[in-house]
């Protein structure tokens, strides 16, 4: 199983992240992973899983995943595609595609037999404590109403980070915290850190930045 | 705020518990209560809230809230509207109608608010250690493949009853447990107290009983 | 079956419009109604429904209804709960609590069985033309991004009203059209006949107004 | 746009149909099209949607799409996202993956605008005929009760077939019909076309057959 990369960059469903452009984006994320020795792990949509797995050196996550078994479930995408597309993890509960309770523990149980790692996101401490009450290999906490901004949540909002990792912690040892929202530079990155973040989780910072290899060197320079 | 009660009946949207049938019943909790000292809870449905809580004097919980603040909200029952009508509390996330887990958190909290008790159902302990990270007044463990069989989850499962306590516990010391499904007399009720659980939820065992009075007295013989 | 008022007020989740509110509320509108002679229906929400409809002389439309039959359906709402709550209509799939397809559709020929008219909520034309393949009682057109501004409908986006009115006819001949969205008094509620509204879906402009009843009174007259 | 396909293959989360069998599985569509001259089309995952269309000659349409725009919409799949990945259609609102009636009215309007071909399931005629008002290039009835059955809806539900051509014709007469559930030789296909089908949409028939192609070599057999 994946280690939870220090930076995680979601691709939504940005046109900018699409097909040959989901695959320049990996591309870049190789480089300065290369480049840095920070590993920088990629969040494709469902459908260019499979080609950026193949074609790109990167930890790769889906988007999300449904809570389904394989079998008759028209237009769900299972644990089992995901990981045979040659995805390491993925995301689940993103605020953009939350899940009921009940499913975000079937789901996360599902990966876990599937060798996937877990990203749950929440919105504040006390979603990621029952979040983090499912085990899963990462929580990455994003207050929703910072995502998209470039206001970083390690600015705007420095107590949810460390009640975040205070939370999760209490729960679930191993669980690694996550933050996101707002998140455009290494300043940021290292803001995160020193709140007792493990990582981050981007996306807008990135894809849509003029230059997304040299916005991701700049992310990078703030892990430690 | 009310106690969470050792016996809790959802009336769910059983044509023999709306209307008038919805008041009969709650009145028979009533004198089961009176007589025995041991104070049965009812949950009507929205429709019957209101009437319910004001001619019958036992602890009335409705069967969901939504997770929305008042105002443009069609359609929404809010935690405001449920405690304007009388209701003592509400259940949450029942296995007919979940929630997704940031609206949980959402209505826990509000309903928490609202001085409204909170009983969070959960199809097993994971789902219980969950529901209990968001700290409401009981978890109500309710494993759906026993829900409506009379086989209660006390002798089918009586490992998924101690492992709920035990997880509950370990996130939330003053959560308390409710478990349900399957219950149908004192002797299941006392099998699941002595499994660690404060009460039970129970549904068809009373409101589809010949004589649901006599059902009520026969569960609350188990309770110590 | 109730006739579809030509005046429809809804009451959402409003605090202003909760409990006694709700009741005050209602009998304003009998009043305006007993006044005028046009009758004004009256949506309260679901836990004030029956004690509007035990105490007042108008028609009593439930705000939605769940696509659920009788039985083990926790926290559901079902067409015979608000028939026998005294209801005698619903409005479905409104902006705030929109359907599935299929559940409307079942929730439709549910509604009929019981003796409740349904007014089918719609965004627009083409959703209004498949709202009336269904062949409900009233299909009730209001553009979401309206709803609450205080611009209606009948002067910000006229057309929208003639083709709703157009595409409803061309597949359901006895299905009458309401127009909603931002309607506030006489001179809309005018304008939206003339465009071939058969009446008006109103929410604000009744409810959060200084003097509801005088708002009532305003809107009334503009119906020939 | 491409066609209506006659024969229309879903893999749904099929284990036997994702990855490298997603592709065998095409494969033999496109042999057994290429040696009747009767189009097959397919219905891979998401995410084995790229591949299969980069690598096989048949149409090939997407299981679900999402009523998102491109953007900040996590785990979403778009109309541009799937006709980039060189996807001619797709399927919406099937019995497994119902949509909400104004997404499933967006949807199908983004669709057209991305060129795709959009094939609407319904459960029987009433909601067809909603789901045809939507004018979409085809509707698939199919009566959930006979999804996976072998009971063909030809032999089981004629009149279901009947009478929603009938009900698709009335409101869009562009429109083809479709029909599903429960079919799984030439005979099915032949009985479903003497019904006034255009064609059909098979699963498991196909799918979970010993022999696919075989299986769909039968199938076209009944293709006039």
């Amino acid at each position: 199983m994946a280690e939870v990369p220090p930076v995680l960059v979601n691709f939504k469903a940005y046109s900018e992240a699409v097909g040959d452009r989901a695959l320049s984006l990996a591309r870049a994320a190789e480089k300065v992973s290369e480049e840095t020795g920070v590993t920088i792990g990629v969040c494709p949509s469902h459908v260019d899983l499979a080609r950026v797995a193949s074609e790109v050196d990167v930890p790769v996550f889906a988007q999300a995943v449904d809570a389904a078994e394989p079998g008759s479930r028209t237009g769900h995408v299972t644990p089992e595609m995901v990981r045979e597309a040659g995805a390491d993890g993925t995301l689940l509960n993103h605020s953009e595609r939350r899940m009921l309770l009940e499913d975000l523990k079937d789901v996360c149980l599902a990966c876990m037999n599937e060798g996937l790692t877990t990203v749950v996101c929440a919105s504040d401490a006390v979603a990621a404590r029952a979040a983090g009450a499912l085990r899963p290999h990462a929580v990455a906490v994003e207050p929703p109403e910072l995502i998209g901004t470039g206001t970083p949540v390690s600015k705007a909002d420095p107590e949810v980070v460390e009640a975040t990792v205070e939370a999760v912690k209490e729960v679930s040892e191993d669980t690694v915290v996550l933050c996101g929202a707002g998140i455009t530079d290494g300043t940021d990155v290292k803001a995160a850190i020193e709140l007792g973040a493990d990582g981050v989780l981007v996306a807008s910072g990135v894809v849509l930045a003029d230059d997304p290899e040299e916005a991701m060197r700049d992310l990078v320079s703030g892990i430690p």
